[in-house]
C-alpha cells in the first residue's frame, strides 16, 4: 500500500533548482501591476538593468528575456552565430547534451567533445581542437559552467586561457544557470562573450526570467550573425533597452522580485555569499565521505559549491530512494538524469540556504539511506557539523 | 513646475493589458516552489493542461511556453511554415504589423493587406486573396482576432467561412492575445488552426505565459515545417506534456496563478464573463458617445468588448491627457501606438473589472477631459450608469 | 428568487471601516514571525512607538493593545477612574452610546447628554455641565472625536476650551478611531489626556490593534485610579515598552503592518492625508445634496470627513437599497445601526481612497437610489466631479 | 567586537511561540477585508465558531477575544468570579505564576501552591486543598496545562478527578495555550469548565486572536459572577455570536487565517497531529539525553510535547549560548523566564514543524554548545535521527 506523503511543516526542497523563493522575494511580488509604458516603469526597469551588470560582474548590457534558461541558451547560438557554424561543446553532462542537441537543431556544426559526466569542461581538450583549428573554422566555444545535473564546475578562466593562448578569435559562450550567485563568476575579467543565466537558481527567483551578459566582440559579431531570431533577438531589445522599455510585455512581477533578489544579494555582499555556498558544499561534501558514499563528481578540482550529486550503490535504486525520503521526510532530492537516471540522486545546497537547512537535509538522506537498506556508515550529519563548526570558529575568529 | 504624482488609494490600471491581477491570483502565486520533477507537480500540471482546452473551447492540445504571447507568434509560424513560404496577413493595428515584420524576418514571403487601423479584418478582402491563390500557394492566413491597439474586434468565423467557400487549404493563425476570457471564441468550431494567447489580459495574471490551442490539422502541417526552432518547438512540449511535465522549467509560480484564474472564470461561468465585458463597454462606449469623442473604430460591427481607442480631437496631445490624469487622478490609460501614438488613448475594460471601476475610470477621464481643455460634451459618465442601469434591470428581471 | 451577488472586479469597500488594506500593507504583513524578546524585535518595536507619537501629535507615549478599539475604551476609563467616579458623555450616536454603557457596566456614574445623533458634540452643553459642577464631582469628560454612526465630527479643541474657561480639572477622554489619520487631530496642543485609536479605518491596517495616547496628567491620575484592570493595565505596557517589550505577546504581524502604514502616511505627508480627505467628502456631499438626500449630520459645523451617513426617504428601506447595491454593483455600503437602523446608510470615503473609487462608490449609490426607485434627482456623480476638478484646478495652480 | 547576525536561508525560529505560520495560512490572510456585518461574513463566521468546538473537543460555545491570551485569562476570571472569591492555583512557572498575579489584582483570595518549577500540576496537592474544604470556599481550580517556560504538562483529568472524588463543585480552568492543537485536549470529556487558549502555538496563526471553550456549567455560574468586564464579556459574545457577529470589530485577517488553520489540522488529523508532536518531543529529549544535559522537567511524566527546556550546566549562560546560536546559525531559542532566567534555553517543537527541522534545529544547539564551550557529549542529532528512524519504520510496517 502506497504510503500518504508526510506533509507537516516546511517542505525541504533540496533539488538544484528551482530554489524555495525566500519570503523578501514573494512578498516583493505580490504588488500590483505596473504600466510597463510609464515613467515609473522605465525608472524601476534602467535600474534593474544597471545592477544586474554587477552580479555578472560586467560593464556591458545584461539582457533579461522574459524565458526560462533555455531561451537563452537559443538566443546565445542565434544571435552570434550563423547555418553551419562551427562550435565546440563539452560533455558535462545532462545540460551541456541538451545545449548541443538545440545548437544541432539550429543548424550548427557541433563539436561535442564526450567526456564521463563526472568532471567539469577539460580545458586541455578544448585547448587541443583550438591549436589544431588553424583556419579558425571554430566560430564558437560554448560550456556549462555548473553542471547541474552532475555537481561537476567548469575552470572557464583556463578555457579563455586556451584561446589567448592560441590566439583564436573564437567566442566563449558560457552557462551559468546554476552558479551565478552561487560561486565566483567574472563575465568581463575572464573574457566571456556571452553569459547565460536564469532566474531559479542562485537569484533565489521562481523560474520565468533569464538573463544574458553579451561582451562588446558578441554585439559586434551578433550584427553578421544569420541565423533567424524574434523573440530572442538581442537587438530588438537592447534598443528599447537604453530607455527602460522592452520589445513586448515583460515578465513584472518577476523582475518586482529581482529587484528584492538584488537588494539581498548586494546586503549580504556577492563574496560572503560565495563563501557561504562553499561552506555548505563543504559539509555537504564531508557528509558524503563519511557515508562512504561516492561523489559522481570524480576530481576535487571540479567541485560544484551549488549542487552535488551522490552515486548510489549498484543494486539500490535512486529513485525508490528519493520517493522513500519524500514520503518520509517531506523532502525533495534532486533526480539523476537521462545518462546517470537512477543511478545519482542530487542534493542541492544553493541559493537562500544556511547551515541548519542543509544539516535537516543531510539528516532526512541519512536516516534514508537506513531505511532504504543502502550500504553506507554512519556519521554524515556530525561530519557536515563537524565542517560548519570550522568554519564558525575562523568566522569568529575574524570577528573577535 | 512639475507635480508630484497623486498616489493615494488604489491605482486605475484601465491599461488593454497587463490588467490588474485579482488578489486570489496575487494570493495563489504565493506558494513554495514546487519540484517540477514530481509526481505532485505532474498531477498539478495535467489538470491544468486539460483545464485550458475549455478556455479555448478546443478538444485538442494547448501548449504553455514560460515566454510572453510574442513567443507564441513565433511558434505559430515556426512550427507550421518553412521559409519562403506564403503567408496572408491583414493590417489591423500595432500588433498585426508587429506580427508580420516577425514573418518577415523569419523569411516568410508576407503578403500584408494594408488598412487604415480602424476597422477588424475585413474577411472580404481575405476572401478575395484566397480566391485568386488557385495554386494554393498561400500556406497561412494569420489575423488578429483583437487589435489591442485600435479596439477592433475581427470576425474569425468569417474569415473561416472564406477559407471554405473556396476550399483554401491554407491554416488560419489566430492572435486571441487580447480577446481570449473576454469575448466568445471558438477553437474548434470555427475551424482554426492555431490560436495565439498570452497570460495577462483576460485571463487575469501577470505578464510571462503564453497559450496556443492546435489543431490536428497544424499538428500535421507541423511535422515537415522547416522554419529552425528550439525552444519553441510544439513538438518537444507535447511529448513531455502527455505526463505533465516541461522540456525545460516551467513557470511555476505563473501556474499556480493560473489554476487559480481558470477556477475563477469557471465559477463566474465563460457566458457570465463575455456578457460582462460587453455591459463594459458598451457603458464605455456610451460615454465615448456622450463626449462626442471619435472612436477609433469607425464601424460597430468591430466593436471590441476588451479595449476602446478614442481619438483625441486635433491639435490635442493625447500623451499630453495621459499624463495629467495620471497626475491627478492615479490612472494608467493605454497610449496610442505608433501610426497613432499621440492621437489616441485607450481606455482597458478587460480581465477582472466591474461596473463601478468603470465608472470611476470614465470619471477620471471626463474630468481629465476638462482639466486638458479638451472639447467635449459632459454627460459621459451618466451615460455610461444610463447603460448599466439597462443591463441591471434585465438582469433583476431574469432573477424574478 | 434571490440574485447571486455579483462578485466580479475588485469589490467597493465602502463601510466606514474596516477600511481596505492597501496593497504595500498586506505585502508588508506577509512576513516571517519574529521572536518577540529578541534585540532585533526591540529595536522595531522602539521605532514604532517613536513613530506613533507623530501621528497622534503627542510627545507622550503612545500604547499598543492587542486589542481592537472597544479595548482602548475599557483601558480609558479604568486606568484613570474608580468606581461611582462621575464623568460626562455626550450623545453623538451609536459609538458614543456604547462607550457610556461600558462605563456604567464598570461601575462609573455617567451623566449622559442626549443628543438627536445629528449632531457632534455641543460644547456649549459641556460647558453648562462643568461651571456647574463648583465641587468638581466630575472626573472626566469623554467624547467621540468623529461619530462613525452618523458622519459628525466634534469640536475637540471647544470641549478643551470649555475646560480651560471653567478651570475645570476633570480629564478629557477622547475617541478617535474614525478620525485619526482621516482629519487633523492634535493631542498635546488641544490638552487631551486619552486618545483612543484603532488600527482598521485611517491608518488602513486590518482590525486587532488598538492605540492610546496617555497625557503626563493622566498617567499621574492613573496611580490612583482604583477600577480592576489586569489586561489593559497602562502601567504594565508602559515599562516593558521602554525596551521595546510587551507585557505579553503581542501582535506582530499587524505591527508589520503597522511600520509600512506609518511610512505610507508619512511620504503623503500628513497634512495632504487630511486635504484628500477633506476633497472626498466635499465630494460625496456634493452628491449627496445633488441627489436632494438629506445627510444625517444637519450642521455643517459637524461634518465628517471620514463617513457620510445619508437619510432615506420615509417609507425607503436603507438595508433593502444596501442589499441591491451589494447585490448589483459589488459594493458594500455601511448600515444604519440602531436607533437609525434602515433609516440612514453610510458612505466611508476614509483610509487609503481617491477620487476615482469615489466616483465609482458614487455611480453605485446613484444607480442603486435608481433600481430602488428611491426618489432623488440624477446628477450626483457629476457634482462630486466638479466638485474634484474644483480641488484639480487649485492644485495644479500651486504647482505651477 | 559584535558580530553581525548570519541571515541567510530561513530562520530557525525554535522558540515555544510564536510558531512560525505556515505558507498556506500566510496566504490565506492576504485576503480583502470583508464587511463584517454582511451575509458573507456572518456565515464564514458560524462556519469558523462551529469547527473551533471540534478542536477543544466541545459540544458547547467557543468564544474568540481579538486579543491575545492573555485577555482570555481576564476573561476566564472575570466572568465566573467576584471579588474576594477564592481560588486554587499551582506553581508550574512563569505562566502560572502571571496568572495569579493577575487574579490577585483582579481582587481574588488566590491560594497558589507552590512548587519548583520542574513539574507540572501536582495532583494530590490539588485534592488535598479541596478535600480539607468542606465549606466549598474554593470558587475555582486554575491551571496551566502546558507550561511554556518549563516545558512540563499538567495531568488535566488527574485534577478533574481530585474535584470529582470530593464532590467539590468549584470550577476547573485550564490554560491551554501552549498544548491546544499540540497534544491531546478534552474540554467536555474531562469536565473542563474554561478552557482558554490562544492563536499563535499548536494553531500557527500569527498572535492575536485567544479562544476560550466555556462549559454550561461555567455560563450559568458567569450569570452571578461581579466582578467587573466589559471588553472580555462572555454575554456580550455569545449574544451577536449566535448569528455569527460580533459586539465590536472582530480581527478579520487572523480569522481568515484561523479558516486556513483548521482545514490544515483537519486534513492532518488531530491524531496525526498529536502523534506528530509526540515523536519531535521524542527525538528531542534523545538528544538532550544523548548531550548529557538536564531537562527542566524533572519527571517523565510531565514532559511536554510541546517545548523542551534545557538547563545549562552551572557557570554557563543560557542567554549567552542562544545569543551565540542566534549570530552563527540564524535561530531564534527560548529564554529562560524569571526564576530560570540565563539558567535555561527552551526548544520550541510545536506547530507546524517536522523531522528535518528538528535535526536542523537540534544540529543548530549541538554545534552552538561546542562553540560555547559547555560541557557536554556529541550525539544528539544522532540520538534525534534515530528515534525518527523508530517512527518512520513503525508507520511503514503499519502502511504495508
Amino acid at each position: 500500500m502506497s504510503k500518504k506523503p508526510n506533509r507537516a511543516g516546511r517542505h525541504f526542497l533540496q533539488i538544484p533548482g528551482p530554489t524555495p523563493v525566500p519570503s523578501r522575494i514573494e512578498r516583493a511580488m505580490v504588488r500590483p501591476i505596473m504600466d510597463h509604458r510609464s515613467q515609473e516603469f522605465s525608472d524601476f526597469s534602467l535600474r534593474l538593468l544597471e545592477e544586474l551588470k554587477v552580479l555578472f560582474k560586467t560593464k556591458h548590457p545584461v539582457i533579461m528575456f522574459p524565458a526560462s534558461g533555455t531561451g537563452a541558451w537559443e538566443a546565445a547560438l542565434t544571435n552570434t552565430l550563423s547555418a553551419g557554424d562551427k562550435i565546440v561543446m563539452f560533455e558535462t553532462g545532462q545540460f551541456s547534451m541538451l545545449w548541443q542537441v538545440m545548437a544541432k537543431r539550429l543548424g550548427l556544426n557541433v563539436e561535442y567533445i564526450e567526456s564521463d559526466w563526472r568532471i567539469g569542461v577539460d580545458s586541455s581538450a578544448i585547448a587541443e581542437r583550438l591549436k589544431a583549428d588553424k583556419a579558425h573554422e571554430i566560430k564558437a566555444v560554448a560550456i556549462v559552467h555548473n553542471e547541474t545535473a552532475t555537481g561537476c564546475c567548469s575552470p572557464v578562466a583556463e578555457v579563455r586561457k586556451a584561446l589567448d593562448d592560441t590566439g583564436h578569435p573564437a567566442l566563449l559562450l558560457v552557462d551559468t544557470i546554476s552558479s551565478l550567485a552561487c560561486v565566483d563568476y567574472q563575465h568581463d575579467a575572464w573574457g566571456v562573450d556571452v553569459t547565460v543565466c536564469g532566474s531559479q537558481k542562485g537569484m533565489m527567483l521562481p523560474p520565468g526570467l533569464s538573463f544574458t551578459a553579451v561582451s562588446p566582440k558578441a554585439l559586434e559579431v551578433s550584427k553578421s550573425a544569420k541565423l533567424p531570431k524574434a523573440f530572442f533577438s538581442w537587438d530588438d531589445m537592447l534598443g528599447p533597452n537604453e530607455k527602460g522599455f522592452y520589445p513586448y510585455t515583460p515578465a513584472i512581477t518577476l523582475m518586482y522580485g529581482l529587484e528584492e533578489a538584488l537588494k539581498m544579494l548586494h546586503e549580504e555582499g556577492l563574496d560572503n555569499v560565495f563563501a557561504r555556498h562553499a561552506k555548505l558544499a563543504a559539509g555537504v561534501r564531508a557528509a558524503v565521505d563519511a557515508w562512504g558514499l561516492e561523489n559522481q563528481c570524480r576530481d576535487g578540482k571540479y567541485y560544484s559549491n551549488a549542487v552535488t550529486s551522490i552515486r548510489m550503490p549498484d543494486g539500490h535504486s535512486a529513485d525508490a530512494f528519493r520517493k522513500l525520503v519524500l514520503e518520509n521526510f517531506n523532502m525533495s532530492l534532486g533526480a539523476g538524469l537521462s545518462k546517470v537516471a537512477d543511478k545519482v540522486f542530487r542534493i542541492g545546497h544553493l541559493g537562500d540556504t544556511n547551515e541548519l537547512t542543509i544539516i535537516g537535509a543531510l539528516g532526512g538522506v541519512e536516516m534514508g539511506l537506513d531505511l532504504a537498506g543502502v550500504p553506507h556508515r554512519a556519521g554524515g550529519v556530525d561530519a557536515a557539523m563537524a565542517e560548519f563548526k570550522k568554519y564558525a570558529q575562523v568566522e569568529q575568529a575574524k570577528a573577535a
